[in-house]
């Protein structure tokens, strides 16, 4: 199974990247111990590359009202609806690391209304999903609704930008049947 | 209507800007005699910013086996599924100028199927349709129709990356109720 | 472009046209400076054509609360939703003349929800959606919203009537490959 | 139940009406031994009414390559996906009693793909179901399936403008909630 | 008519059935005069039989709530939801029967939100098809609303629990084509 | 997260339940080690208890063409489509371990067109969610398919009878707010 291949486009070899791409997938190989596939699917186009992962870090790695754990709910919940295996695996076992919770993954990823999560998380999801499937539909009302909970007009946007950022990071991963790496289905489980 | 608030967040100060995304801005200032609204509204995040523009232009601007006309038909038939009133504004002008066709943009917003574009061209729209709505489903086979049209693994790519590249950009522009330019609607008439 | 056939059907020779059919076709032409295309796609059947026109012009012609613009408004928005490109191309250019507005029809034809509407004219809006895309779901209630906004019963039976003409004419249209005359486009955009 | 309202609309008094309005509605009581709803609710508007029965008569009435049965089904299989109680009900008694057939418009009416029908009424509702549903998505290849069993370009508008015209009449009937007559229900059965 | 195949599937012989089986079959034939279609086709397999008949009694003979006709409501109007022919006429025969209102059945099977029911029926009628269609939205906030309307926790389970044993019935009967009894048609109307 | 509650229902005593009800309990807490908490849940209403777990055995438990960790994909599949959290997680575990496959689970529940399996168990889980979805659809030609890839007529009523059962079985757990046991999520992971 782990000679399946990780991608429907053939993949650059690694010595001809550009010095900096294959520093960042050698770091993250240093620091997981594998490289995520998503890594050596996108080095294909190295800009496409750079501005992905800069994009991502912005969302996902920075300050925020928002926990980690909250901002991969969001990515697992919204990859789920957009049917995309690599990140509700990947993302899945990071949300079980950051939450510190081996259930809530799946729990999401299957129907988020019936997760262990607050009335907070549950209101941040309906949002994230409303944006993820009818963003045409999104109408002042729903900003407020969200307000209500607390969010900031920040927090607004980081519910809205990370379920945007993975519309596109979903649609790139099933465009290219991008495979999620066997390590990402166990970690985070015990 | 030209006072009308062109986001629902509220926008940073010009002079507040770290200078490179100011002179972007004052760049496309002095190219386009304008400032369109999506510099504006998304220099709120700067990181966000330099990441979302460096990877527009990868797609867009840089050499392709597609034509940059045939790029904005994506946009806009994709944008018109999504209800994002700003790509369908903004890039309906961008169609009409690089296709040097007043008519092509809004009969692809409309209904691509019925547009004065070639089989290939449809089967391109098809694509990038299914990337847009329904990536999930998207197997081999969608790329081998494309292969018999002529399209090599990298244009695949292209059409792919455009659909769900905007796939990010329209929820940007719906969460944040951006306005279209009262300049966009005419240019590109005559 | 102009060459494009105008009709998946066979199209009526003029000569060979009952007399009131060809004088109201030769008065439109007089009118307008050009024969809209439905005029001479429809008079392949003098008695279809001779209802259906004799219906819009009870539905769009004659006093109403509804003012004219208005009641294009309508129009634009169902037959954007039924991916009507005569109805949206047409109308769009009747639209911004009436409502003496250029940018008024291309931003309902993307999204009612963000055109530069009243209130009230919202409400018209939503309840046209739902009549000419779930009206079995129409309940006393939804009528009863639009009471709150002042509409009377006729005024509603207006709205409700518009919506289901042109559910009909979208599907006339798309059924021929009904092609808009290219003056349409640029009409009323200065 | 026979004093349930018969529309959500006021209804003209017939002495009021235009006299050729309260003439047909005098000729089709005497002729079936009751007034059908339709004509009650909708002379509130004696030039719609005019333009809609005329449109009516003009594609169920005349001489066609579709048999008067056929183009029943067509109206019992788009009036049910549009949840459309009057059409379903009142074209179901008349399909019965066209097709001599008492099993049919209920078979229809819940599942054309399982009625007792030819292949070529199968691909007939077929197309009926997609100008009903899609019909934005209608190509040429869609028409040529329908040549293919031997429908003239003549049968194919009437099937395509007989579910356009009820999808117009459909949504009157919602909006006006429009109750079928109780005589409708046993009519054909024996 | 009454030779087309009543299943997709073989049936079994009467003779080959075990004796249980076959004894159910003898006393439905021996109380209705003839055999429901639904009991020869499932005979094929005696041990889903079995199963099948003994939910569908204990949910649908029991004392209850809800009182038989308006069980057999949730069973029409599921049932069209689902396009199952054999169950919508099948019950909707029984539930003419049963509200000894020739009416009710095509009602609802077209449209229960026009059907002569009353605001609770409704209610429940609402939930039904929450269950039928889209069962992973349902919250705590729908089983309050039922609640409102004065069912009880054990009505509540009725509702849903026969919503889901017809979603099954109903595939069952998609699954094999299964045909609806003549006889059925007509029962009930006078 | 142990003290969650297990149903939306009151739960009955294990001390007032039939004794066959009590002894299949007890059973499958010798066995498994702990008792699934669909036992626990459906254990209010016996009768209905028997019938499910009855039908349940013989679908899933019983020789068949097809491997019970097939049947086990079809499960998970339509599940997940379903928004059915116990199921996809309770027959998720069990896949995993008929399958010995610690991957397969997962990426059937989000995407099957994209799981480990060959081309004869993707014909089977089309359709399976053609039966779970819109069964109504299902034509001759559908079974046909399945037959070209070997499926014989008693596998083809295996695949949707399964289908149809986990239909009820979903809807049943959405209605009750089943929730999954804890041990589930870890179960045949390594």
């Amino acid at each position: 199974m782990s000679s399946a291949p990780i991608s429907r486009f053939d993949l650059p070899k690694l010595a001809d990247l550009p010095s900096d791409v294959r520093e960042r997938i050698e770091a993250v190989q240093e620091k997981s111990g594998f490289v995520p596939n998503v890594f050596l699917v996108l080095a294909r186009r190295p800009d496409e590359f750079r501005a992905f992962f800069s994009h991502h870090d912005a969302l996902m790695e920075k300050d925020s009202g928002l926990s980690k754990a909250e901002r991969e709910m969001i990515v697992v919940a919204t990859s789920s609806a957009n049917a995309c295996q690599y990140c509700v695996v990947a993302h899945g076992a990071i949300l079980r690391i950051r939450a510190k919770n081996p259930l809530l993954a799946d729990q999401i990823a299957v129907n988020y209304l019936k997760a262990d999560i607050t009335p907070r998380q549950k209101a941040m999801l309906d949002f994230a999903m409303q944006v993820a499937l009818e963003s045409g539909t999104v109408e002042q009302e729903d900003l407020d609704a969200l307000a209500e909970h607390g969010f900031s007009e920040d927090d607004v946007w980081d519910i809205g930008a990370i379920a945007a950022f993975f519309a596109m990071s979903n649609r790139l991963a099933n465009l290219t049947a991008m495979r999620p790496n066997d390590e990402f289905y166990a970690m985070g489980r015990s």
